[in-house]
């Protein structure tokens, strides 16, 4: 009597959600400050104070102006205001039409996807991956492709990815910077990316589109650089949020970037359009459209992430786990201390830690570590990370 | 290389969004007082003094609390609230479990088809209806099945219907108060609908659902009773949204209701949080609960729109219009004057007013006409209406 796929999709949350549920739980049994929660990406940096000013501001504005509809794509003057921000850092020349605004970055992959996917369409994944990717593929109807990422450097693995692509392959999703790894792809694994898809482009003759997922994109330590993708490879879609870089993670506010490089681009954007229709967005929050316009240009405040993520490698260090380094986003991917990572992640409970096993993730051996959280929480997670190295020796 | 289907959603909007977009353009040569303009539902009525004060409120809140992720169905807190509030005013007893918060009700009803359709399924709707619910049908899978509304009062045709009603048949959709008639079914008209999905559903042997699109149950005129639905049938699914009775149309925060009368109404309740999930929406905007857990008592403000309807009705009297007295929403239904209503709405634009066809209604020779407009606007376009009436003479 109902769709049983969605009833199981709602009957199992992702790991995540489901980890993230039990610490809530635990917290209140035995409190806040005894469970060390590593299990979601909900920023602990507070929003700048632009974006609560905006909010007093916009309290006080005409409330018929301020929350009425906005056009589907958002409005045009913000969506130009955002097209103008990325000019500026990229050197590109975009303009309004080339933005649809979405509620968040899951909202633009699951709509980017709707718009090119038909039946019989594979889409490729970077494994470990994030897992609603998944969900999102398989509900609109395409099979999807894993690709183990390199083991050396968890960049793409080219030859790997020029072996699955297939005359079905319609796109492939990146993220970088990286969730789970924290790996920042290099300007030349993204070249090399963009010349295999051009090739197996050509050869499949339609074009193989480039989901890239940026949401981490401005949390990058060291000075690093990150590619500006659309530059590299013309079919590239970008999926964009500010819930990371402008702490507003339940807020919802992101966008679709169709470059006008883009094959038939005027196509895939009314594709876009029509895919955000028929699942039911009718257009991104309006109040935030007017806080972004105020805060799009607000550098992300990186230094407590980067103080955090050397104070749990200092700690990792210190027991011996092995741990690849991050080069950006908020996570921090580390080698289970048995094959099953489900298992040691229950282990980890036992000390109140919260890791999500790597298998949701495609991968199986590793724990995922958010450490988007109170610089105290780390700090004081310290003995356990040390009792639970204990546990197998 | 696209997904065609989206890309003609995306192509040709709904003749809504079309006139009002055209009107937009029209403003901005003629000017907007120029431009009678009733294509669109965007409350006129502002927003409540309170949602400012609130927006003023938590911009000086935590941010870090304020802007978090919330359970995907929305932080139960501030559902029980509602809860509560929906208790109070319909002696029921639900609780925050059987509320799922949504980006609005076109999200509402969107996840609420994909929760519940499987393939062969069939959809029924009472013509004329919101256009949208065909887009929403179809992409989720199921064919749409149109029932005319009574000719004499637009209210349900329970023969009609009973004679649509197949083994196929998973959900009938209503609208109450109407968009676009304005219509509010009596009691006895939706006990007489009860009657007929009870009796069907026990021959199809599975509950065929009720999906209760409720945006508009506060605006209702001349003291009018809304029938709450979930109580007369058990298989309903109210989808709610605060765009109109609060007028934060752009904001985007509604709501699914699964009512614990439902059948299996737990697995329902999993169904609706996997649909949401696999459309891509994460929670609803977490501001914007927290302005709903402040608001959600506030009355609607209707006196306007009762006097927007005096005026425009006493108008379309003086010219002889024929037109539907609206018991709710705040659309009024006008029979065209001539068979052709794309025709008729052509003309009327020649005298600068947008009136909506009634084609994408699902029927023929009627316009829809918005009054949640400028009363200065309505009073303006007197000249306008008889000009138009003349025509045809």
């Amino acid at each position: 009597m109902l769709n049983t796929t969605m009833q199981s999709l709602g009957a199992a949350p992702s790991a995540i959600r489901t980890l993230f549920a039990y610490g809530a739980e635990r917290k209140k049994v035995i409190g806040a400050d005894k469970v060390f929660d590593y299990s979601i990406g909900n920023p602990s940096v507070p929003a700048p104070e632009e974006v609560g000013s905006a909010l007093v501001e916009l309290g006080q504005a005409d409330p018929v102006a301020i929350h009425a509809y906005t056009q589907a794509a958002g409005d045009p003057d913000i969506r130009q205001r955002i097209a103008d921000s990325l000019n500026r850092q990229h050197g590109t020349s975009y303009d309004a039409s080339n933005l649809y605004l979405t509620c968040g970055a899951a909202a633009a992959i699951s709509i980017s996807l709707k718009a090119i996917i038909e039946p019989g369409d594979e889409i490729i994944v970077i494994s470990p991956y994030f897992p609603e990717y998944r969900v999102w593929i398989e509900t609109h109807g395409a099979r999807i492709v894993e690709v183990p990422a390199r083991l050396d450097n968890f960049e793409i693995d080219l030859p790997a990815l020029e072996a699955a692509i297939t005359a079905h392959t319609k796109a492939v999703i990146i993220n970088t910077p990286n969730n789970p790894v924290g790996v920042v792809y290099s300007l030349e694994n993204l070249q090399g990316l963009a010349s295999v898809l051009t090739r197996k482009s050509e050869q499949n003759g339609r074009p193989i589109f480039l989901i890239a997922d940026e949401p981490y994109r401005e949390l990058v330590y060291g000075g690093r650089e990150v590619p500006w993708v659309p530059s590299i490879y013309d079919n590239t879609i970008v999926c964009y949020s500010w819930s990371k870089c402008l702490s507003l993670p339940g807020e919802r506010i992101g966008y679709v970037l169709v470059p006008p490089t883009a094959t038939e681009h005027v196509a895939l954007t009314q594709a876009v359009s029509g895919a955000g229709r028929a699942l039911g967005f009718i257009c991104a929050p309006a109040l935030f459209q007017r806080i972004i316009e105020r805060c799009v240009d607000l550098p992300a405040d990186i230094a407590t992430y980067e103080r955090n993520r050397q104070i749990l490698c200092d700690i990792l260090d210190e027991f011996g786990y092995t741990y690849i380094e991050p080069q950006g986003a908020f996570y921090l991917w580390v080698k289970a201390l048995e094959d099953d990572a489900q298992a040691f992640s229950d282990k980890a409970k036992e000390h109140e830690l919260l890791l999500v096993p790597s298998d949701s993730f495609g991968v199986g051996g590793w724990v995922r570590l958010g450490y988007c959280i109170a610089e105290e929480t780390i700090r004081n997670s310290r003995e356990a990370f040390g009792a639970l190295k204990r546990d197998y020796e």
